[in-house]
């Protein structure tokens, strides 16, 4: 699944066509941080060939078989000879430890200070079934992925199953976690998620379909988590729990106009219960609703209420939940059945740091 | 013209009210600072409702041709006490001079650092056709005026025009000037325009339709630029100048979407000629273009043509030229007709620490 940004980088231009010819089957995954790869034209798609050429070449493989990434600065042409350059060194340094997917994983950090895996396993007639995640991405994270998306995932896992049958797993997890985050509301042109099987478990999608689907959901779930965890600068995770909606659509579009107002999230970064913003955020997002049938609660503790300030507000304690690195913001709309989970954090000075010097 | 926020202060929801009894006519304006008067509930109406009487006593009208506004903290019970205990005060600072038009000015400001009025003169037949405009507003600066919008903007004029006639030229005036800037890009809850006539001039509309709308469009245009210049923690003012989009509609999706990107409006905060950002933010607006149609220029200078950075793509010049306060950055996306002038700002620190602490 990549970005549905209308502007997109050259691997995921290169990668759709590469997964088009050979029907999904991948045997390598090449990464590089630091350069995304797009808005550099025509240029910018034969450099990518060449890289993946001279991986497939590495590997004996076809290199249509190679699946590319980039993720860093946009508009500066690919550095192709230095990439080049580093391929031998990258084969000697595979392996199949923990260690070395950690060492992948690291590898394509860009502004994150922290790693982001998830493992799970479960067994089906005595033989195991493992599924390894890892993602990278800190900033320029409002991820909306479409099926054929600068946050990367991939997800590896030795069961059996096809392509049609991998991507048809992955967009009900990817809905539920990747594209239920924010961290500055910014949709990359390179959010990629990957989900590969290798099959080497043994073990048919048949007999696994619902324990894999909830393991896909947690590994996603949990790497989402971390993105926003990890996010630049953040010093609050906010999970936003709209419920009472007409449509999950209206919910989302509450959820995501307070997790990209910066008058909320600045709210956040002092634990600041100035609930207002809350309200007068969702009043924008484009939904039709009576303030009067809206409730509020931060961390459980009722802030609005029947069209008012809540009888019970307590600022000092509503404050010192705030004060938690995480907590959850409830807002009910009405009492229809739409409703969202979705993951945000606060806009700090850290933030403006990190962001103000990117480039220059 | 008031917010079209699905959630309206108490005062926006009074004013509507008397302006609907009255058939528009207006005898005084009242407006108080440092409270919103919003999601208070129907004792904020009362409350709202108790403040007009108080000024309608004083003045010896009928308390529906005050008109109320309120700018502050949203959720929070009106210190009614307070405002009607003020009120004779209020009346005895009232004059005809220019100092006292920049009083009101001064009284109505909250974040602000500046006072933000504008003036214009015009003589008909020998008569003299004045207008004096004032704004507040520094953060919560996303308006999306409707005509039946916490930004408060009053234009007085000694113009002769009807309620209806004034409704109509102050729309296309708003809609070129207020509705087309964005600070943070959150919507307030209390933003409004209001535009009154006393007729003392004896120049009937007729005579000065479009002298008077073409001044009109000047002093809103003043007004909102006055009021982006002054936003919370700005540093640069940029105009977005979109052009060649297929409609006005898209062009101005664009332009709301880059004025609201986090990492556009940090790199600004620099000088940062990180082009990338902007051709991102736009592929998110919701409008379909071919990223090899677009240009886009930076005070002139070309930074992206022909699906890559410019050929001529100076950093160091782009640099120099976005250090200065104001610029305009242009975007060409297509060869269609519709355009739009966006008046936003960077995003600082100053910005973050403004609005970490407003409540608490």
């Amino acid at each position: 699944m990549y970005t549905s940004n209308q502007v997109v980088a050259a691997p995921v231009t290169v990668g759709r066509r590469h997964l088009a010819a050979t029907s999904g089957r991948v045997t390598s995954v090449l990464v590089n941080a630091g350069n995304a790869n797009c808005a550099t034209g025509q240029t910018g798609i034969e450099d990518c060939h060449r890289s993946c050429v001279a991986v497939a070449d590495a590997f004996g493989c076809v290199f249509d078989e190679i699946f590319p990434s980039s993720t860093g600065i946009i508009g500066v042409p690919l550095p192709l000879d230095k990439l080049v350059a580093a391929v031998p060194n990258a084969v000697l340094a595979l392996g199949d430890q923990i260690e070395d997917a950690e060492g992948f994983a690291r590898a394509i950090m860009t502004t994150d200070t922290r790693l982001k895996t998830a493992q799970e396993s479960f067994v089906v007639d005595g033989r195991a079934v493992n599924l390894f995640g890892c993602a990278k991405g800190a900033g320029m994270i409002g991820p909306q992925l479409v099926p054929h998306a600068t946050m990367l995932a991939y997800v590896f896992t030795d069961l059996q199953a096809s392509p049609a049958e991998l991507q048809q797993l992955l967009e009900p997890a990817v809905d539920a976690s990747f594209n239920n985050i924010s961290i500055d509301g910014d949709m990359s042109t390179n959010d990629t998620v990957l989900l590969l099987a290798s099959g080497r478990s043994g073990v048919p999608l048949a007999l696994a379909a619902e324990k894999f689907a909830q393991a896909l959901h947690r590994i996603c779930g949990s790497l989402a988590h971390a993105i926003v965890d990890d996010g630049e600068g953040v010093t609050h995770v906010v999970t936003l729990s709209i419920v009472g909606a007409e449509t999950h659509d209206d919910a989302k579009a509450i959820a995501r106009t307070i997790a990209s107002s910066p008058l909320c999230k600045t709210a956040w970064s002092s634990a600041d219960p100035n609930w207002g913003r809350l309200l007068a955020a969702a009043g924008r997002a484009g939904v039709a609703f009576n303030p009067a049938d809206v409730l509020i609660t931060i961390a459980g503790l009722p802030v609005f209420s029947c069209g008012q300030r809540a009888p019970e507000f307590d600022e000092a304690a509503t404050h010192a939940a705030m004060s938690e690195r995480e907590y959850i913001i409830r807002m009910q709309i009405g009492s229809g059945p739409g409703h969202t989970e979705f993951i945000t954090c606060d806009l700090t000075h850290e933030y403006v740091a990190i962001n103000a010097d990117y480039s220059t």
